[in-house]
């Protein structure tokens, strides 16, 4: 069947909208219908050919609600007309990790890594050439395949608008802070980088309670924003004279309980290792950095008691966490609303990248349907 | 009073064997006769000047077990003739890392490192020039002078001769595993570089029952220490052909779950975490690195669910820690016999010091009275 779809022919070009071919679902897939979606910063890393592993042309996207269109042939956990968040992580359930408890299925990942479904090929093409997948979810398409693994059920009455948001960003920084550094309420930390995954951060850290929240960014604009989410404090780190990090252990009287980094310079991420107290710090970064770029400190850092962690998800297994996360945002204790900047018609993505690029932007919604208050 | 010592006079240079000034006891202070004292790769380090932090002239020496000889003012958990270890981490008990169970007591750290006693003075001098303390315990003298939260009691019934090793290296090579990585059972391991730490890294993985222990080391001849006490594996990570991280990985089918660096060279600390397991994979580092030496890794390695972390002194906290430990010992539950290459007499420590430099001893029994198994 025919679908619109935002395509990035080539890495560092704008994507263009097409008519694209979907086939339909094999074997436990799902065609889904593509409700809202949303721009991540890893659909622009990748658009920007950064990431050598990219496989062009392919349809972008993996923050989104969706409807169940269609199923393939020996899906059972899906009906036509379910509400669904698409997976990035899948969960089957069965391999090693899934087994423990951990977000990092391997039931899909070659295929996922290389941009074609489980079987080898893709579901997408246009004008007779392949279109690859992206990250398995390809959400800038108004139709999409997925692996059954690769999809969350959510209550009908979720709004889908608003928890198009939990596929990626929102569920990264607070997963970070509750699952990945098991915050300890009364605590201090730090949160390197206010952006979706930062404020994200700030709010679980208010919500459990932190004594003290430290967020720093080079933007004073970001300012207002942080202490909404519940900063205390607030560091432009381009205006010290000193490095963050000594900033940050001088006014804490030693450093924070925890500090979370939320950007992809391995820069910050050394200074948030390096800003952590002495004997319990922990550090978790969450960001990915360009090509070989290496994070590095001094043994010691380690040897007198700092912990360096890495979040992924926020240690969140999609399938069987997303819907206690997404009961979470409509029991009220997650507030969507300070991460949407502009409700957009899809047509507009490539301006919605162009906002969030610009640091105007979070999070735009694109909805497949024509919406009036863009 | 009069004590033989050997002096570090200068950086480089062999200890010199004199007879040094030892002031009494202060307040909160003790004096303990060293009866039995071994040589650490901190003391051969300090020694050589790469330690830019380090004091001439010096008493070094901070492995040993002795005998209360007089007690200071104020002193009231010792007594003459009680048998202790000295601790080059005290514990007081009162400081937020005592008190949250971390051995990292701040009490006197800072006059600690500049070599001196609480109350910024000395306690040892040589022809009434001003010798150094050393980490706060300077057992290369037979009489020294501790703080009383530098001292652990032990039982009247501890051969002395063996638990002198657990004053540093065997304690911090078994703790890293139980205490710090907090080792889970069956798991696997990988332990760099089979020393003093390696070799007691060996034993408690054997002791908690790890499915796999690889040893790596550049030196074949550690191979069958190694197995003796426990490993499963040996490689020489100097005859690979690619790096040793890639080769465990190959030979794991992944990694392992665990990895302790027991050596001060970045690399292998970068090797050793790398060489873990995706999603749960943890990396401890025991290591001191020369200078300004920075580990490095790229950031994904912790995304992808890895954390790193350190170890000092196996977090064992002395005054309340080691005890268990030293009955753990008395219990058979460590065997301190392979750690002991030869007894000599405390004016063969220069040679002490040679035959560890050169892998020949992993460590050599000081004793203050006459040996004869030399
Ligand atoms: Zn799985
Ligand atoms: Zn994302
Ligand atoms: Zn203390
Ligand atoms: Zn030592």
């Amino acid at each position: 069947m025919k679908s619109r779809a935002a395509v990035a022919f080539e890495p560092g070009k704008a994507l263009e909208i097409v008519e694209v071919d979907v086939q339909d679902p094999k074997a436990h897939e799902v065609m889904v219908k593509i409700d809202f979606t949303s721009v991540c910063h890893t659909d622009i890393y990748t658009l920007s050919g950064d990431d050598p592993s990219a496989k062009f042309p392919c349809i972008l996207g993996h923050e989104a609600t969706g409807t169940v269109y269609k199923v393939g042939p020996d899906v059972t956990d899906f009906s036509v007309g379910d509400k669904v968040v698409p997976l990035w992580k899948p969960e089957c359930g069965q391999c090693e990790y899934c087994k423990k408890g951990l977000n990092f299925c391997s039931a899909i990942a070659d295929t996922q890594g290389e941009g074609v479904m489980p079987d080898g090929t893709s579901r997408f093409s246009y004008q007779g050439e392949t279109i690859y997948h992206f990250m398995g979810t390809s959400t800038f398409s108004e139709y999409t395949v997925l692996a059954d693994i690769s999809l969350a059920k959510i209550p009908e009455d979720a709004p889908q608008d608003k928890v198009a948001l939990l596929g990626c960003g929102v569920t990264t920084g607070m997963g970070a802070v509750k699952n990945d550094a098991k915050f300890q309420p009364g605590s201090s930390a730090a949160v390197f980088g206010v952006g979706t995954l930062g404020l994200a951060a700030i709010q679980m850290l208010k919500r459990l309670d932190a004594k003290e929240i430290i967020a720093v960014d080079i933007n004073d604009d970001k300012e207002a924003m942080a202490r909404e989410a519940g900063a205390t404090h607030f560091i432009n780190s381009s205006k010290l004279d000193q490095p963050v990090q000594d900033y940050i252990i001088e006014c804490t009287d030693g450093g924070v309980d925890y500090s979370f980094v939320c950007v992809g310079h391995v820069d910050t991420m050394n200074a948030g290792l390096e800003a952590t107290h002495k004997g319990w710090g922990q550090s978790v970064i969450m960001g990915v950095a360009a090509g070989q770029e290496k994070i590095s400190t001094r043994p010691f850092q380690l040897i007198t008691g700092r912990e360096w962690k890495g979040s992924s998800f926020g240690g969140v297994q999609g399938r069987s966490g997303l819907p206690k996360v997404i009961a979470d945002y409509q029991a009220g204790k997650i507030d969507l609303e300070p991460f949407i900047s502009h409700h957009l018609a899809f047509e507009d993505i490539n301006e919605a990248i162009r906002l969030q690029e610009a640091g105007q932007s979070l999070r735009d919604i694109l909805s497949f349907e024509e919406v009036n208050n863009a």
